[in-house]
């Protein structure tokens, strides 16, 4: 069965029918199109056209095609070409006549933006809850772990000490802010299309009012045309999914590199390894690798459907169906990362002692040391020339810079007193940093406890 | 002058200052930095570093430097890498040993986030206001065409009558959604970075407050690595840009084709326009390719962006550097876009007689026929069915619907009477529309109305 | 069963299992996998790690396995990874201790590598004649076709006439570069990577040459480390196929426009189109509609492969099993795009009428009335200037510039004769043109012996 | 001056010639348009359109234009659109009637083809030397320092133990890769597009052949309308490109990687790093982490060419300006990447104490302690199986897998021998290894020699 014909003279191609056919991908949104069937049939009772026998007819009829699609009792069709044609065709031979008046001021257009709506709006909760998931981990790692430090890095250079929670706390904010972006997303995607038929809307007094309250949408769409012809929430998803992996796939970066054997800072869990097939001794970090993989890959669906909107004509060309396989890849994958994610910071061994000793055996302090000269009133760019020239010293003879003796010091500077050696020590260092949102031991303990609380709220 | 060199025994080689220097871009944001550099010179004097002649010198400088960038009488050069050095190299110059103290607890990792987040902020309140512009006079150049009809397409195809208004309306409501996602990225950029210095913060006590009330900014930003590593805000940028861009596309896809000699809906304004070296006769609509061109370079803008971050590792990187040019790009195309489109549509003319005679012939009204049926009880797939046989036998003999006989349309349904001749005419179809957002003159009206007052509040 | 495990204490984890398997795409290359593992086979019995029996059973069991799968009596598990670890833990069941000894000397890093160059070989080669196949049917339709001509365009603004042959040809020199360009990629992954092992080779003393032969590869890659780390040939090939999409979708973009009810060009088989679910008169170019969509898809299947590798470090890394997805997709993608245009341009109808007239009701002579001034001595930005000036006199008066006499003619130059009608006339046009590769009908019918003898060669 | 404008009534608008003007980078293509003008006009008048006198008179003023734009004395505006018109205009000035007569039979759509191929040409070939250039300097290094060895990695973890030249000759190999095809796309490029005007050639005999040769080109294009429509060679340019940079990027990665204090196995040169202006003690591998970045951007250069071609109509569209830029940067970024490895491969010091510890204290000799036993019969599934419990029991004691007694080996398995200690010493390994391609000390000799002479023939 196909959704039109009476014009049409020729069959179609049968290469065509599997190059256009979308079932392969949005049976997918099977659940969502029956529910908008559903409510569908209800508005058309409501005003009229269908009696109440026939309205209640197509929703039985409707819930048990939801059944035999959930237990894989229901037979797909390539020549039938999506999931709103396979749904109406059961419906009609379940119904008869009461199903043929289902489409009623309907259009696949308006209807298949309905279903990818209600799953949008489904799939990304779901995603706002397994950013939610990671976010209470990295607290409690954080909190856990809260007494240790280690390097900061910039240009994958130590730069200078923080705590372990601090770094942790890094990637919370910016999960938080991936938390916002898709809340953001839900609110534009909740936005009723239904009604607005193939792009002019109806001569048949619809209902949409009706339709929305029965659907829970927060409004109707306001114009028809633009109805069919937007795409701009599945690019708002795409993206905020494409933010999402881009930050899972920088923590992957740090602790691919933190749980090799030179760095050691981290293990992984075994769970989360795999190893080789050739090689005995290999526990290879895979799970973080394959997320930074699929990263690409989601980079690559926002582009799909950049480059298939740019320049396309108004309103509604079938290159929009294209949408669909990009959009399912990055909202499934995101969610399996971000539950990957969540497994391997719960599930990760930290090794303290490694970071420590990596953060004492450096020139880290150099910074503070220059604060110091700077707070005793050296100007800070002849203090960093200064604490510069020491580095270049203790380098050249191995040694670190708290082995410098006073009065040595004093020849670099005559501002140093014996002071400096407790000024430069990592733990107090730790404990003198002042600034708001510093990597200090006790910022670290005010954001634990202020996004602890704001989990919980 | 760099800004480091105390450890370094080597020069730093000819090729790697024109590799590594982003002068020639970033001196762009000299009135940020500036900006910025002020709010810090007066925080350090209300803590205590800088005494007031000290911070008064400094702010007078930096004013002057001002303009002298401004005025043209700056001297750029390669060796000193970026506008940061430049502005303090400068201000050093002036004023000493005072201007030596300016880059006290900051770093240029905290610095270009701020100056980035100023340019940011006030550029892209600039494109939310060139979106406004467009959107006046879509609905301007809507009002005044409001009585014409022209064909609504799906697949390029005529699909169904539309007025003119309703059509330009699916592109405010485009535009109107860019706006609010403007104002959302401009919400999620207004926090300040300043004070997490390289990445940790400082153990001098800087008020970060005082420099938020004194710049402007609704929050201080929370973790000092993640401040400086956080490029989020640019991503975010560029994406509600891109997005901007591919309605534009869209448009001048549509535009380009109306304009063509055999649609023939549109003029365009000769001052967009432009000739051939070769060919006399032609006038050609540059204005809107180029837009159509320039979509696909800020597309790639993103996917530069995207493609960076991708598996960058905490926390600064110096292949954040690449970000600017990308994000540089994005803002300036975007505004000039936007104006070249108010001029587009406010300057084309509207050929509304070519419009409603493509409309009229046409099978346009087969919808309506088939709802026509429906509203008599016939189930809409059998209405469907009958109505396109009707189409097949017309196009056959080369007629239109409206030319069978009512007695032969009734061996196609008994349904049809005498009315429907009236219901299937344009004028009459576009009176007939009941759906909220259809494509009526009632709800083209209605709409104009409230996005009026909506503008205007 | 997994490859590993000797070393590892804890379980992998079920999502992780899921997270990581690639067997629910890699499936796609036992063809490939087998066909290697008996190369490899045969290898070790060569050197003696099999004895014949051994080596008997393996291959005969290897054949059992390929069956197994080809008819759909495989079991897949994604607790068993990919297909190489299904295709071995089946040899193992069948053939015992012998099966145990096939890994010798392989990794699953140069046996990925191997299994996909064969694929590819053989998918590329099915493209390239998929691209042979549309270049015979665009000769034949350009020999069928030879006598018609139509409006040329730039900026989608009629500019010179053309032989429409002349046009198909365009197309035809595009895809042949595609050919020829798939045609080096196809000797770029024509080098054996098998023997390579994990990364480094091995201590035994594999034959490669004896397995380079037995596959017929021209080459034996020359680096281990490389051999595994190297995915150039995978981005060889989707940019290929990038090219070829890039073409079938400029070409769809100018099918569709030409198949309006406006422009009325071509009318496209209805084999190739579809109806619309709400609109009973609706014909659709969906076919051409999605490949525009699908040429979307295929770039960014190459994005993501570029962002998957820029920046990985040496030498295999989790990441690269990201490759398998979008190399699948754009392969598979590319062939049907081709068969389906290859029935298009077969089965649409060309409507010469219309083309003809839309060349004659235009101004395009002009050009030609500016080189018929430049032959008789006008330097030709003059000539250009005159003739742009008729241009708008016409044009204001909605006559053409036939219908200039030659006395008002004489007032724009001197150099006007009564030839000039006949000089302006676009059949004569067409064989006037003078230059190689020119639209005229002698040019054309020049390039289409060329073409045909070199495709039937 | 305008190239066209006879039929216009109105002005350009100021943005629009702002937003249209391509002057600001296509200025960079004046020697070639300047080439390309001087053969033209050498063409013209071996035809009879100029007489010897204008010829050499349009020549000696070209000369001349080209020195005043090369010594910085001509004067560039907006208002004449790009480099074409600036050279014409000034022409004109300078030789009046005959500068009028030079653009007969040429548009600016072959003309702009013609200098893109010219320039890419000539800058593709640079890069084509720029790779060999670090062809060199890899090999000398892989000489220089061939009795280290080092861990190879899969997975950033220790794998096996390569020779370090072998980890250099690696690379070696992919960018012998990217030599060979930036050879394929010179030869693509070498096509002359002039004399197919503005797409359909010209009644005016041009002789084309003429110029090919006067110009250098192998060949001449097929049709006129693919001539001004191809931008293939653009994207064939910039892919060779991303790939040259997405192997530098990978390249990079490592560096970065192994100069960390971390890995320690090497140190960059002080010239193509920089320190920090807050921390004194760092040296930050920028021109690294520069290469890694710019790579984004040329995939990004990519990713706009192909979303600025597809779904383009035939021939020539506005659109195609926007390639330049994406192009030029490509290119130029290119070369500079290149020369900077070229500094870094050649000026980086080799830690080779920390990488031979760093292989040794490892338990990567597990692999050919599994080969030992697969030589001496063991199936390689038990043997892999074996080693991963020894490998298991080390790791838990600690102690390395030589430090086990062969009493104890035996206990494992009995086909150990006392010749296992040697057999799994690492030199010893690197002497065992037969493969070809293997990591051993013979086959890197065999390549450094093979590959020395082949840079030198």
């Amino acid at each position: 069965m196909k959704a039109w014909g009476g014009r049409f003279k020729g069959e179609t191609n049968p290469l065509m029918e599997r190059y256009s056919a979308s079932i392969d991908f949005d049976w997918a949104l099977f659940e969502y199109d029956i529910e908008g069937s559903k409510a569908h049939a209800e508005m058309l009772a409501h005003i009229g056209i269908l009696d109440e026998k026939e309205r209640d007819g197509i929703i039985r009829a409707l819930d048990e095609i939801k059944m035999e699609i959930r237990e894989g009792r229901f037979e797909f069709s390539a020549s039938m070409e999506d999931i709103h044609m396979h749904v109406e065709a059961r419906l009609i031979e379940k119904t008869g006549e009461a199903g043929k008046k289902l489409h009623t001021g309907r259009s696949r257009n308006d209807q298949v933006s309905l279903d990818m709506r209600l799953f949008l709006k489904h799939e990304l909760r779901l995603s706002e809850m397994a950013v939610e998931g990671l976010l209470v981990v990295l607290l409690e790692k954080g909190s856990k772990e809260k007494g240790i430090f280690m390097p900061g890095y910039t240009h994958m250079q130590k730069a200078q000490v923080v705590p372990f929670s601090h770094y942790l706390l890094a990637y919370y904010y910016m999960f938080q802010r991936d938390r916002e972006r898709l809340k953001g997303v839900i609110r534009a995607i909740d936005v009723l299309p239904l009604g607005s038929g193939a792009l002019a809307g109806s001569t048949i007094p619809l209902d949409r009012e009706f339709v929305r309250q029965r659907l829970g949408f927060s409004r109707v769409s306001e114009n028809s045309m633009d109805a069919v012809a937007d795409r701009d929430f599945v690019l708002d998803a795409v993206f905020a999914n494409g933010m999402v992996m881009t930050h899972l796939s920088r923590l992957s970066e740090d602790l691919i590199i933190f749980s090799t054997e030179e760095f050691g800072f981290v293990s992984l869990p075994d769970e989360l390894c795999t190893g080789s097939s050739l090689m005995p001794h290999k526990k290879n970090p895979d799970a973080l690798e394959l997320t930074r993989g699929k990263t690409s890959r989601v980079i690559g669906d926002l582009m799909s459907l950049f480059a298939l909107l740019k320049g396309l004509p108004m309103t509604y060309n079938r290159d929009l169906q294209e949408d669909k396989e990009p959009l399912f890849h990055a909202v499934a994958t995101v969610k399996d990362a971000l539950a990957i994610m969540t497994l391997c910071i719960q599930g990760m061994e930290i090794n303290g002692r490694r970071m420590e000793e990596a953060a004492i055996k450096s020139f880290m302090a150099a910074v503070e040391m220059a604060e110091y000269l700077t707070l005793k009133g050296v100007p800070f760019r002849e203090a960093h020339t200064i604490t510069g020239r020491m580095v270049r010293a203790c380098e050249e003879k191995g040694v670190p810079l708290a082995s410098i003796g006073i009065e040595e010091m004093k020849t670099y500077s005559g501002a140093f007193e014996d002071d400096i050696y407790d000024h430069i020590e990592p733990r107090r260092i730790l404990s003198n940093r002042r600034t708001t949102g510093a990597a200090s031991f006790a910022e670290v303990e005010k954001e634990l406890d202020a996004e602890t609380a704001y989990l919980h709220h």
